[in-house]
């Protein structure tokens, strides 16, 4: 079975989803622009979507759409704007274009397709989706302009334990064994940033038999990491004892060529995080000493065969997303809940239908 | 060294905030009035307030002050009130000895307090702390004539998972050792409720290599249950299979005579939750079949020596009530601050001096 | 429910066996004589072992006699030599007088019991089993001489993990716990030692959210503690960062006066092994910075209630020996047996029905 | 850096060896005949020999000669005798030749050099080593006619718990992990066999959050795993309850056709033992709604990227292969050494050096 194949063969929340809307058929008549990363696992989505009785117009992302997924929609007659690139202008052209097809509806990723609304209204947008924590920020001062049903899919909790805590954990971890073929047990590994994501990624190590080490700016998270059992040293002891460093703070510059002095002989150091600019890998490395993993780029999707976040945690994601545009398409949430989280209720749906499926 | 002596030696953010406030004296000329259970552990707290300049009158609630401890500050000339009694009218009574005493900073606990000052006011009330969720509760719509100062020390993060989550779940798997000399090696064990409580229980009870079911009506913690590694049956194949059952969700009638005959010969039952009505512990028993721990009392604070909840949780939650009354006694929150959380500055201060010295 | 009744109705096993031997009853017309620690677990056995028919003359240990279980058993009619007792010459006529009935079988732990046979044998001796360790190498050298079956319990792998790993593991974390009211959370913890005893006990202080340090001489188990996620610091390190030291190598000053320089203010140190030489508790507590639980005595086995290893761990202990004892008394091993292991069958036959059961 | 030169510079006990044996020399004057599978692991330890003086003539084993390994190898003046062949008759030429090289070492796998060596044996061989259990079983009943030093590595302590348990353990979970992209949070997984390699794979998927079932035909293993804290259901209900399903018996048929009527749709099943007959792919996958991975090949040496144990657990075999080699070489064990594990000393003097440098 072909890779594309196998993860909507596994996508089961979404399997029984479009079976649903294959009856009830919400999306009948309407169109759905989105402007989102295009690799399997968005396209098990976006034809879940077309069950519903929706017309796509898609784009992908900057630098991170597969071609074989495009192609892969194409043959099933989704209209995909473009392909892949990393050209900044070239994107916003496609972005463009999805913008003028007049989509009823959204899916939106960093806030790009709502902002573009706001600039060039058309008339008949129902509202939509933001997949991101960075695009709700965005659109939030938005709001009053906005006007419309637009749910934030980040903000679900089941975002937070699932996807950013178990999900990114055990990728990281995944990732780290797949990269450098070495153990975990009994390595000193210092983790960098307690939020969901680091826990979930401490956490993940440590079960994996290291000795784990956490550094987070905040003395409230550094107790909790202590009373869950790990060791709290300052930052240059975490990084003095560290046979492995993970970043995975979401800010700049967390080690650099400055810190290059303190490490072993030896040291692996990768980033964790969404922006690949918490490592300085060209300073750290420049002693021939240390080895920054690609380059400090997120390390569960660079590299020889990334696969990113597991099946099931992004079938989760894109159920949420599928119910919470089923819910703007069918009038179910109205313009009150502009830029607001998941509906309480379609969190209980979706939750409810993964654990009756387990 | 006896156990009070030995409590008051290992509350060392209490001891080196104690030697703080007596530089400081930030209590002195101020008397605090207390409504808290009188213990080896509130010693340790009325003696720090003490060192920091306070007179204290002090009394304890229904049916938990211990003798001993009373003595102890009384020994020392510290003023308490009564002694260990079941009788309401009895404790009505101690609580309005401690409001006549006219305090100018109030320690509650569950609302007492500060609910008979409303009834009958007097001057001079800087305002206070309450340390439980269900006092918040009820001063929460008294806010606007209470018009004081009064933080809320459950609502602090470092509550949620230091005692809640960490204390709560180590204790109880301490008294389920203590209580019953079984292993848990193997054991399935069905928790109910899935909140921070709940969470620590199942934690500490899957280390200690039981497998364990989670039951609870919410499906969104359903499912971080089951992505947390635990299974999720439904409840009547979680009784049905368990060994032993611990209920922790805050309501009644958890399990009740209705659910013995699904039970296992020599299952046994145990309530974590606060209070004692989650087990129907006669109807449960009257089979002679199955066996409730301490009818269903708090688990961890019943039975042959229960010590309750760890001394280092306990030092966390008194050190963040006397940074509070500190804070209202200096002036540094005003009446803004009616009936909310910890302030964040208090939260940070107490974690780092917990994590300096660990 | 007592003590004694509440252990005799969880050891299942023995349970099981008990109704099965009144039915064959392998030990009818013959008498086993037993030197064990009398206390409610022994008492299962005892009355265990008379169900298949046995009449039996018992006595305690030195020091370890507990007054309640001597009682019930001779209300129940099992005959009891002498009481609890810490004087040396008062057992060794205890044990002269077991002797003294001519057993056709012994239960015996240490080898006090078959040395006294060799001493003035008895006409009739069938043969018998062995507790210990310590007894096993006693009677090793005299196999030529006891040419009688004689089957080690020790040695069995059950006893291996169930006890000395398992159940003394979790029954130190319990003790620690109990005497102390301390969290695990977080501490620093170092363990001397990693044999079974001390992987179990470095594994339950880890799983309770511990950081583990190891100790040992041997730099093959030094090598396994690390890959088991355990720090392996030298002993210097090891004793400078505990908050915890658990000693559990069987010999002799493992931590003595001279180490107490190195020790931080409140570290808590506690024997596991079975002497009660490990720890030189005087020394060390002299200077009035530390605390030495129980003075160094076997900590499960001290203090307030203290329980000893788990009910379900002594009874699959036990139902091995029972079963040995019956393979004995039927003739189904022979004198080619002579200071050897439970014999592969039993262990399997026990094995498969705890699992049956559980 | 290329995968070859990162696993050389990341064997650091071979690095240390190497230098010393540059010094001494052990192997000066003498050819070491080797028999292994050659990749980049293996291209460590050859050239670790040769730095002690050794001329080496080496073949690799059926269907895993990697061309790239010997290139790297023939680059640096290694005698590699054929190249990656699956044909046993070029095998077996390739084997005599280097016989034919009348090596006065053998570093054996499987036995198949010093089988030759006793079919036409030729003066001047010390002695040498047997990797594999199989090798030892078929070389035992040998020992008459071999009489020289031969030492087994497998029997060593330290690869049953550092590869059998930790290494294998861990690759078998990023094997799933990388050929799935599913997670283990919240699955249901089957173990088929608790010896070490199961214990291991069973508890590396219990801590990434699966509930794990152990199937095992020995009581004794299943009452291990029991307590260890596994679920062992019986053999078809741990079958029908399974998302995923691993076997590492070492025996034929364990899962067949018969079973899949069992299985969950979609259920995935791979084999982490040694030989692809433990799950009959084609007949549990000709339904069409199971997969097996690999089609029942050793799951972590199979697929895209495989990598096989972690070069840690690698680089401390073969220290323990050059030290034993090394002991043969000097005269350190003598012809009763032969057949026998590791020497004590070898095994005490790589733990050490491992931990060392941890």
């Amino acid at each position: 079975m072909d890779r594309i194949e196998w993860v909507i063969a596994n996508c089961r929340l979404l399997a029984a989803i479009g079976a649903e809307l294959e009856r009830t058929r919400p999306f009948a008549g309407l169109t759905i622009g989105t402007g989102i990363h295009l690799e399997p696992k968005t396209v098990a989505l976006l034809l879940t979507l077309r069950r519903g009785g929706a017309d796509l117009v898609s784009t992908g992302n900057l630098n991170t759409t597969q071609a074989d997924a495009v192609a892969y929609l194409r043959e099933r007659g989704v209209r995909v704007v473009g392909g892949p690139t990393a050209d900044p202008a070239e994107h916003a052209a496609n972005l463009r274009e999805v913008a003028a097809a007049r989509p009823q509806l959204l899916l939106d990723n960093g806030g790009d397709l709502f902002a573009r609304y706001l600039e060039e209204p058309w008339d008949g947008l129902l509202g939509g989706t933001e997949e991101t924590t960075s695009g709700r920020m965005r659109l939030e001062p938005l709001r009053d302009r906005l006007g419309l049903p637009l749910l934030v899919i980040n903000d679900s909790p089941i975002k937070q334990f699932a996807e950013n805590e178990h999900a990114v954990g055990q990728s990281v971890l995944e990732s780290f064994l797949r990269l450098t073929n070495k153990s975990t047990d009994g390595k000193r590994v210092t983790v960098f940033g307690y939020g969901a994501c680091g826990r979930g990624v401490a956490a993940n190590f440590r079960n994996a038999y290291a000795i784990v080490s956490v550094v987070d700016a905040d003395p409230v998270k550094r107790l909790q990491a202590l009373l869950d059992g790990f060791l709290v040293p300052d930052r240059a002891d975490a990084l003095r004892t560290a046979d492995v460093v993970i970043t995975v703070t979401g800010g700049r510059d967390v080690v650099t060529a400055d810190d290059e002095p303190l490490l072993k002989d030896g040291a692996v150091l990768a980033n964790a995080g969404h922006f690949p600019f918490e490592l300085d890998a060209a300073g750290l490395e420049a002693g021939g000493r240390v080895t920054v993993l690609e380059s400090g780029h997120m390390v569960n999707l660079a590299g020889p065969r990334p696969l990113g976040n597991s099946i099931e945690s992004m079938d989760l994601g894109f159920a949420l997303q599928t119910r919470c545009l089923e819910a703007v398409a069918t009038g179910a949430v109205g313009a009150e809940a502009c830029v607001v989280p998941v509906p309480r209720a379609i969190d209980e749906q979706v939750a409810a239908a993964f654990v009756a499926t387990a």
